[in-house]
């Protein structure tokens, strides 16, 4: 097989890619992707748990910031796929206000952080009366104002305690920011402890966008329709050098590339993978034993992919010194969710609707879904959807301790399609009898009640093995981060081989950073134009891009009492409190 | 170079296999032992700080438990080194319970533990009034009376929940037995962090050996005196068929070993390194360039190294079945340790004179150690010692995260050699300014002072990176330990490749469990004779060592009466606290 282009790895950026060239050049260029599984979409999986027809399990990436993630919302908008809203709270006028908090040993309802003599930590005066996030927009202010304003360029210009930002690990900063206790409150009450790692102050300070007042939109079919419309569409649409339908290549695994010369420099090596689903109801991508490798030419190649997947390739090309040593300048980030159904939605009598309790027991995070009979044209039953644990990188090994052991079988609820045989969907991983019970005591305890019923189906994905290697990626301390996501684009020169991806993007961990590395990449190297249905105050990585360059000097503000001014004192109730 | 055994590894369990090799077989044996660095010792690595020659810095291991550890114990008597004691308090009556503890921001000293309205714990009323060992000691004590005194393969049989020991991950068993807030005080208070990691509970469990009151040895010159006195009587003692002198090969990194035929089946290759301490007074270890690949033989190697170096190594050897199955079988575990020298011990003021502060702050642990002038033959001067912190797992990234920028420099104490040119000893790792700057406040912080001196010297090393992997080990949890480290001696039933060390052994972290799977290795499989000077009641790994077998089935108690009579009851004052 003879290709132009060889996209390696079908998740959204990958897919992406390849539907953008396709589009871009008539079907004249032989493109082809190829993915390691038998799934399109990488780390967007959705799951469909039986008796839930209409509310989606997001074992991966789940939700946008229409305001923030302008790229995903117009590509959204553009494949015309049906939108969903993802709320952090009950209706108006309460909102995220009544969310749990269970820190400490003691519950706390969310307006309640402003009570300094509720809250369980012994927080300095100057943090008293804040929740997480306004804990950390106050740190912000005190080191620059309004921070959160800053493009990428000036927070690098940004220096603490006459050290530049990009040189801090978050931790480190916070402890010359913060008491102890107040830090702990930050990564306890915060939910997610990456974002409190001791990664880069540039990305992980400003990064205030899991308040719980953000709005957040998901796809109603699932997220991974995204990818899974951009595969097909690049598979199906459009006459093409490539006949239809013959353009994607499912359970290929990249296991090497040799760099030649000619026409088709590149040769790429690839060990065909099978999916199977055993008797035991799990899913499994292994290799095919005896089975002969595939071997594809290839004039481009672009590396759609993780920094994991990325160090499993066998290739000269990584031997590149620049490579060698930027491919480690980003954090692997594991993390873990369990979905739990129930037959009926029993949190609601505490009045929480939507949103999320968050705890300092090992399930960190509860979120609340949606009910069968509420979702437009559900079925008129109460099943219901939770997710009992979303937690990441520490508390990520209480839960892989209780893999092992029989299965969870659930039981067959009241409200059930006659047809459906099994209510546990098959997959990668298997929830344990074990750690659904131990998942399902936690939540009880989150919502301070002695017993709650057992779900009736139970899933989750740990995102901290191979092929993915994590969930996200964080960059680290003491990278120019500005000028290794515009290289690693292109990161040899003399060699036509491209990284996109959420790892080494300026929006780790969200689709967006994936969009935005393949479409900058796609312009600056592929020499596309910027897309009709993309909005022009997009901020893609710049064409060229080759970083902030020196980074010593003022820092223009342009409205500088403007500003100063919006600054929210911490002063007294009424605060808006997240 | 043939050898009839290749030794590689200069810690020690590859210098203590190398001598007992030698002594055994009377120089009659062409034995060789190679080391990566220029230095013996691996893990056991003492610095001398000038000022302070008789109060040695210990940067890895630093002590052992004479009661606990019979083999270590016989082993320095009868090499004749001399020992210093390892108080862990200040001196009878006052003994640790005036030892200070800052968590969440409260200060408390060690006996204020055992009153729960000062522990600022939300713990449940079966927790209170314990330290962190004693709860632990309580919940073995609930599992199975008197766990303490089982052996290896009566804790394998032990059930809990009717789920074997085994199979447990510690903290999903302590999930099942304390509540969250005891969980996290066991953590926070107890110091160390492996000591909590969801590692298996059967060695986790029982591993109470911290405690405050626990009596520790350590070696007046330096604990890697032991490995470089066992390396030196290896090279140099009794005539042999290696001459005198050339029997340890520093600065040699074993790349690959290929696996052949014939007499001498074993082909090693090494790559050359050099250690240099450059003009930034920086201590490196490198590959040669351009250094040729330097050809042993061997009919038996042993490989005396922990897992992240057997990972490095190139070799079908490691392509067995069981061995990739089994290498994964222990964590490895990330630790660091920084030194500070004062010109006087102003913690003495506060009623601290040996032992060790924990606090919840990053530092974790804060051990005080000598004044120069109260050590036998000591200068009469005040120089003292501190380990500002001794931290693991979750804390060591906040000090990685400080490792870039300026040196701290230090000063010139009032009381050095005149010869002295440095203050600070050339090492791998070199603390920062602001490194020291932190730690130096995080101290003053524990001990409730608005400041402190700044000390005069600083060293630290951080043990995460290659070629060591990690500080320690602790086995997964679901893996068949007993098993496991019988088998990882002789891993691959038909090739003479042994491998020894603390990693796969009954003593993680301890110099015991490195001398126990050489021992016992070298009795099994290379015919040695129980040594004259190790104590009978000693307890090797059996020989043969096949693992427990069936686990199933009563554990056979001695006394059962007593064994229960024995247990302390948790009920009010006078209690141990620890």
């Amino acid at each position: 097989m003879n290709l132009d282009v060889a996209i390696i790895g079908g998740g959204v950026s990958g897919a992406y890619s390849a539907w953008r060239l396709q589009q871009e050049n008539s079907g004249k260029a032989r493109i082809a992707l190829f993915e390691y599984s038998d799934r399109i979409g990488g780390r967007l999986y959705t799951v469909t748990i039986p008796g839930l027809p209409h509310v989606k399990a997001e074992v991966g990436g789940m939700r946008y910031i229409p305001s923030q993630h302008l790229m995903v919302a117009d590509l959204i908008d553009h494949l015309g796929l049906p939108k969903a809203n993802f709320p952090m709270g009950a209706p108006a006028p309460v909102g995220a206000s009544c969310n749990i908090f269970y820190l400490r040993g003691k519950h706390l309802r969310m307006h309640e952080l402003a009570d300094p003599a509720k809250v369980p930590y012994n927080l300095a005066w100057s943090e008293r009366g804040l929740g997480p996030t306004n804990l950390q927009v106050q740190v912000m202010n005190t080191i620059y104002p309004k921070m959160s304003d800053l493009s990428l360029c000036d927070l690098m210009k940004v220096k603490a305690f006459d050290k530049p930002l990009w040189r801090y690990g978050f931790w480190d900063l916070m402890y010359r920011t913060l008491s102890n206790e107040g830090y702990q409150f930050m990564k306890d009450a915060g939910g997610y402890e990456a974002n409190v790692a001791n990664a880069s102050a540039v990305t992980q300070l400003p990064a205030t966008e899991y308040s719980d007042e953000t709005e957040f939109l998901t796809l109603r079919d699932g997220y991974d329709q995204l990818p899974i419309t951009l595969a097909r569409e690049f598979n199906e649409l459009f006459a093409g050098t490539v006949p239809r339908g013959q353009r994607v290549h499912m359970n290929h695994r990249l296991a090497e590339i040799e760099i030649g010369k000619g026409d088709y420099p590149y040769t790429l090596y690839f060990e065909p993978t099978i999916t199977t689903v055993g008797d035991d109801n799990q899913r499994q991508t292994l290799l095919k034993t005896k089975a002969e490798r595939v071997v594809v030419k290839a004039k481009k190649i672009i590396l759609a992919m993780p920094r994991r997947s990325l160090e499993l390739i066998k290739s000269s090309f990584f031997e590149d010194k620049w490579l060698k040593e930027n491919i480690p300048s980003v954090l692997i980030q594991s993390a873990f969710k369990l979905f739990l159904a129930y037959e009926r939605p029993w949190w609601r009598a505490l009045g929480v609707v939507s949103g999320r309790a968050v705890t300092d027991l090992p399930v960190r995070q509860v979120y609340y879904f949606g009910t069968e009979g509420e979702q437009p044209h559900g079925q008129p039953n109460l099943n219901s959807l939770l997710m009992a644990s979303y937690n990441d990188i520490s508390t990520v090994p209480f839960w892989k301790g209780l893999e092992d052991g029989a299965p969870y079988l659930g039981y067959r609820p009241a409200c059930l399609d006659p047809a459906t045989d099994n209510v546990i969907p098959p997959m990668e991983f298997q929830a344990t009898d074990e750690m659904v019970q131990v998942a399902n005591r936690q939540v009880a305890e989150v919502h301070a009640l002695p017993e709650i019923p057992m779900p009736y189906s139970a899933v989750y994905h740990s995102w901290n093995e191979d092929p993915y290697g994590g969930g996200w990626h964080e960059w680290k301390a003491n990278y120019r981060l500005d000028e290794i996501m515009c290289r690693m684009r292109k990161p040899v020169a003399s060699e036509n081989i491209f990284i996109v991806g959420e790892a080494y993007s300026y929006g780790q961990g969200w689709v967006e950073g994936a969009l935005d590395t393949a479409e900058s990449m796609l312009q600056e190297f592929f020499s596309l134009k910027w897309p009709d249905w993309l909005d022009e105050s997009c901020q893609l990585l710049p064409n060229p891009c080759p970083g902030c360059g020196d980074l010593d000097g003022c820092i223009p503000s342009k409205d500088t009492a403007a500003s100063l001014s919006s600054i929210t004192p911490n002063c007294q109730a009424p605060l808006p409190i997240s």
